[in-house]
C-alpha cells in the first residue's frame, strides 16, 4: 500500500501516518519527492481497508499495491486448476460445452431438449429451477419440480447438471440435484450465498456480476475458496455498458486476462454476453479463440414459446452448427471439444 | 408493445406475429409504412416478455410502450405516499436526516455518534450490523450483538433505527430490532429478499444497485410492494461509471425523474453517492435542492479507526455544518428539516 | 510515479528499471516488500508516460503519483480564478446566468428569445450558429449568419455572447463575433481546436466530453493554459453511462471536485446534463447548492418548433422560475445571482 | 416514428399532435390501448428529430423505428462493399493484417519496424505522424516529417501506408502521403473532418469513438458515404466501460452485429481495445474468430523505448506469433490471411 501525501500536508500529518503504519504492524517506507511525500506500508495489506488511511488529515489517497485476493491468485498457484465432474475435467485441455434451456418447463420439454444438446455434442446439461426474474410479474422457474426434472434428464441422457441457486438456506436442497452449482450474475456479491458454497464440496460456476469488475469477480471466488470449497469456475457473461444495441457488452478481454491472473477456469457465456441470437455463435467462436475453457449456451427446441430468454436461445439445428465451429477453433488453438 | 417488423419480413411472417398475439389474448394494430410493417399489440403487456416475440421470424425488434412497473407508478397512484415511522413522517413536507455510523463497532462508539448526531438534528439513526463486503477478509460486523447495541440507542435517544437485512432468513431477527429495514445496494435484485420484505410491515429503504436503472429500482419496489408490503422508500446512492475520481457517481437527475414516475419517497445517500468526505455536504445540499425527502449520512466520531467506510464518514462537528446547510437548502425550496 | 514489480521480478529486472529511471534523469527509491518489490521515481513525472515503464520486463504496473496537470491545478494556484467578461465576473461571488436557444434558427426567434431571457434575470446570451450534429440530415446551423445575428442581438441587448466554434481554422472567425468561445463536449480532446484557443486572447468555455474523466477535462484545460490562454471556465454538462433513462446523467459530484481541484470557474449545463425539459429546473438548483459559479441553459419560446434540443428547452415562464429558484438557492449557500 | 402519450393526454394533445404530424407532410396511425394512446408516424423519418415531438404537450416519449442511417445499412446495399487499395482487398475472403508503430519517430526505427511486419505477414503499414495526446507535454508527432517518412517506406516495402488525420485542413496534405486516411477514435465526431473526407476519393478507416454506439458509428459514417466518399472501413478499438484492469473494453459483440447492419469491412484493433500487449493475441484471434475482416496492431522494435504506446505494443517476434494464430482462425472460419 502506498499513501500519497497531500502538496502541502504538514510534518505532523507525516508523523501521524507513520504512527498509525507502526500501530497496525506494519513497516513504513518514506519517500520525499520535490512535490509529494509518500510513504510505502510494508506487509501483507490485504486485511486493511485503504480507506483507514485515506481519512488521516493530510492523506491525498492510498494506492493498493498487492491484488486483494490469494487463493485465487495464480501467484499462490502457478498451475491451472484442472476441476473434475462426473468424469468430465474442466480447465484441462478439453473445451467443455454446457448446453440447455434458460428454464426447465416441463418434463418434455427438457427432455426434448437435452437429447438435442447431448447430439449435438454437449457435455453439461444447464437449466433453470429457480429463476431470477426482474419482474414479480414474470415466470419464476418451477422450483423443485424442476430439480426433480433435471435429475431425471441426467439419468436419463448421462450428463452432469449444472443450475442456478438464489440463496443460501436453498444449497443443500438444490446441491441433491445437481452437480455443479451455479452463482448467478445478481447474486454474484450476495455473500451469505458465497458463504454457505464455500462450506459445500460441490463445483461451483460463478457468474461475473453485469456491474463488476474483473477484480471483485476474483474477491467473490476467494469468498468461496475461503470457506473450504476449491472447485470454483468463473464465467464471463457480459456487462453493461452504455451500449444499448446489444443487451449486454461481453467482456473478450476478461478471457485472457482471468487467465494470466488465476488458475481458475473460465467459461464463456455467449448467450447473456450478447442477448441476441443472431450474435450467440460468432461470439462462442471469439471466446474459445480467445482462450476460454469452454461455453454455457442457451438451447430451446422452441425458442418462440420459451417462459424465458426466448430471443437468445439457439434452436438445436443452429446448436450444431456452434458446436461444429467451435470444434475447429479449438482445434486451431491447439485443443479439442 | 411495438412490433418492429424486418424491412424484408413476408407477409406470412407478419401473419404469424398476428397470430401469436391473438393466441396470448391481445388485440392487433397493424401499420405498414414504406420501410417497415409495425404491428402494436393491444392490452396489459406487462405480463409478457418482449422476448416472447423478438424471436419470431421476420421481426427486427420489440419495444416496449407501457412502464414495467405498475404499483409503484404515479399513473396509478398519483399522491404521494407518506410512510410514518414511530411519529416521523417520511414523503411530506419535512425533509429527514438519517444519520449513524457505517457499522456498529461497539456500545461506547455507537452512544457517542449517537447522541452526537441527534445533538445535531438528525431524526433517524443508522448503522450496520450485518455488512457485506468485498473482502471475504474484511469485518463482517456484529451481527445479533450489533441489533442489540442499536436497540440499546434506539430506547436511550428515542431515535427510530435503520439497519441492513442481508438474506431472506434474517428479516423476522432484524425486524424485532429495526424501525426501518434497509436492503443494500448489492441486494437490489436479491428476489428472495424483497419477496420477503413484501410479507413484513416493516419500512424497508431500498437502496438503488451500483449498476441499476431506475426503471429495475422501480421493479425492485414492485416486488416488494406486489407482497403486501406499501411501506417503500427509494434511496438514490450513486451510480458505477467510468468516472474514477470518485467511488461512485451521484445521480442527482434520478431525484426529480423518481419524484415524476413513483409516488414512493426519495433518500438521498451522499457518503456512498460520493465516497469522499470532502463532497459529502456539496452533494447533500444538492438533493435536497433537486427534491430529496431526505438524506442518509455516515457520521463516525474517529473515522480514522472506522472500520468500514472510514473515508466517507463525517466527524460530529462536519455533520452538524451540514444539517445547517440542509436547512437553509430546505427553506430555500419551501420545505423544513 | 510507483512502479510495481511483479511477484517473480529477477534482480537484474529490477537493474533494468532502475537504470532506465537513471537514464531519463530520475533518482529511485526502491522499496522490497514480502511480496513485490515497489519502485519510486522521484521527481516530475509530468513528462513521462507510465507505459514507458510498464513495457519493461517484470513490471506488473506503474502508478501516477501526481496529478498530470498543473496550470490548472490549485496546488500551484491556491486562489480562485476571476474571469472578467464586459463588465460580468465568472467565478467570484456572484451566480451567473446563460440562456438562450440551441441554435440561432433566426433573426426574429433570437431577438424574442434574447428579450425574454434578459428579462428574467439571464446575463449572458447563448446560441448556437455552427452545430455538431450526429445526423448528417439535420440542420447544421446559420454559421456566419447565425454569428451575425449574434452581434446584433448584443447590440441590442447588450449581453455578452456565448457561441460554439468546433475547428480551428474557425477559432478567429467566430472570435470577432463572440464574447465567449464554446467547446462542444464532442471536441473536448479536438487537440488542434485547443491549441488554437490557446493562442487566443478570448474567454473559452470547455464543455466536459461525455464520456472524459474530470482529469482529461483537466488535461484539455491545459492545453489551452499551456498555450497561453489563462481564461478558461469549465463546464460539467453531463456523462453517458449506461442509465438510458435521461439523456445523459449529470454528474453533480464533478462540481464540489472540480473546486477542490482547480482555481479556473466551473458552469452547470443542466440542459444537455439531463436532456428533459421537467428535470431542468432541479437540476440547476441542484448545481447552484453543490457550489457550480453559473449555470447554461436553453431557452425556446416554442420549443416544439426548435430546429435542435427542443426536448430540453424551457419556454420563458418556465426559465423565469429557474432563475427565481436559483436566486434563493444561491443566497442559501452565501451567493447571489 | 411512435409518439406514446402520456396515460392522462387530453384529446386536444393528440390532436395537436397529429396536426403535427400532417404539417410535416406525414401520415397518422392512431392506435387507443388501455393505458396509453400510441400514434405512428407514417414516412421516412430520418431527417427528423424525434425531440420535434417530444416537447409537444401530453406526449410521453417518441420511439424511432428506422435506423437513421441508410447508405451504411445493409438494408439498402444488401451485399458486402469490398474495397480495393493498391491491388488489396478489404472486405473479402480475405483477412488483412495492417501493423507498424503508433508514432513515427525516425528513418531508422520506421524502416526497421516496416521490414519485420512486412518479413511476418503485414500487408499495410500503420504508423502515426499527426499524434492526438491527452497531455500538452506529450510527444506530438513528426507532422509532415512523418508523412515523407511514411511514403519512403512505402516505396522501399510496397506497403500502402495508413496514417491519422486530424482536422479538416490537414485532408489533403495527408491524402498526398498515405493511401489509407484514419479517423481517430477522439475525432469520430468532428463533423468538419468528416465532411472533408466525404469528399475525397481515398479510402478512410474510421475509429469507433471510445464513447460511441455502433448506432453513432454508422452515422459518422454515413457523413463520409453521403457526401460522396463509398471507400469507408470501420474499426472498432474499444469502448469506454467501469472495468478499469484493461485500458479499453474490446466491445467483440460488435463485430458480429457490425458485419449484421452494415455492408462496410470491419476491422479490428486489439491494441487499443486491450491496452495491454499481453491481451493483444488472444484478442486479435477472437476477432477474426467473430467474423472481423481484418486487424490492425501496433508492432515496435524496442516498445520500452516508444515514444507512445509502448505497453501495448509487440515486438516483431510476438508479432509474427500473431499473424500464424491469425491465420490458423481464419481457416477455421473459412477464410485466409
Amino acid at each position: 500500500m502506498v499513501i500519497v501525501m497531500k502538496h502541502n500536508a504538514t510534518k505532523q500529518e507525516i508523523d501521524e501516518v507513520v504512527a498509525e503504519i507502526h500501530a497496525l504492524g506494519f513497516k513504513d517506507h518514506l519517500s520525499s519527492g520535490e512535490e509529494r511525500t509518500i510513504i510505502g506500508v510494508i506487509g501483507d495489506e490485504r486485511p486493511i481497508d485503504p480507506e483507514h488511511f485515506e481519512i488521516l488529515d493530510g492523506v491525498e489517497r492510498v494506492v493498493r499495491i498487492l491484488h486483494p485476493f490469494k487463493l485465487a491468485s495464480r501467484d499462490f498457484h502457478p498451475e491451472d486448476s484442472v476441476i473434475k465432474i462426473n468424469g468430465i475435467s474442466v480447465g484441462g485441455n478439453q473445451v467443455i460445452v454446457m448446453a440447455g434451456p434458460c428454464s426447465v418447463e416441463s418434463r418434455e420439454q427438457l427432455m426434448e431438449t437435452a437429447a438435442a444438446v447431448k447430439e449435438a455434442g454437449a457435455t453439461v446439461l444447464r437449466g433453470g429451477a429457480f429463476k431470477p426474474r426482474t419482474s414479480p410479474y414474470a415466470f419464476q422457474g418451477l422450483g423443485l419440480k424442476g430439480l426433480e426434472l433435471l435429475r431425471e434428464a441426467h439419468d436419463t441422457y448421462r450428463m452432469p447438471i449444472v443450475t442456478e441457486v438464489m440463496a443460501s438456506q436453498d444449497v443443500s436442497l438444490v446441491a441433491q440435484y445437481a452437480d455443479i452449482l451455479q452463482v448467478g450474475a445478481r447474486n454474484m456479491q450476495n455473500f451469505s450465498l458465497l458463504h454457505a458454497l464455500g462450506e459445500t464440496q460441490k463445483p461451483v460456476l460463478l457468474k461475473r456480476g453485469l456491474m463488476s469488475t474483473v477484480e471483485e469477480l476474483l474477491m467473490a471466488a476467494e469468498y468461496i475458496l475461503s470457506h473450504g470449497n476449491q472447485r470454483v469456475m468463473l464465467c464471463e457473461r457480459g456487462i453493461r455498458t452504455f451500449e444499448t444495441a446489444t443487451r449486454n457488452t461481453f467482456d473478450i478481454n476478461a478471457i485472457p486476462l482471468l487467465k494470466q491472473l488465476t488458475h481458475l477456469p473460465v467459461i464463456a457465456d455467449p448467450s447473456h454476453g450478447t442477448g441476441k441470437w443472431e450474435l450467440v455463435t460468432p461470439v462462442a467462436r471469439a471466446a474459445i479463440a480467445a482462450g476460454a475453457d469452454g461455453i454455457i449456451v442457451e438451447v430451446h427446441c422452441n425458442p418462440a414459446h420459451a417462459l424465458s430468454d426466448g430471443a437468445q436461445s439457439l434452436k438445436p439445428a443452429k446448436f450444431a452448427e456452434l458446436v461444429n465451429d467451435i470444434r475447429r477453433i479449438a482445434q486451431a488453438v491447439g485443443r479439442m471439444v
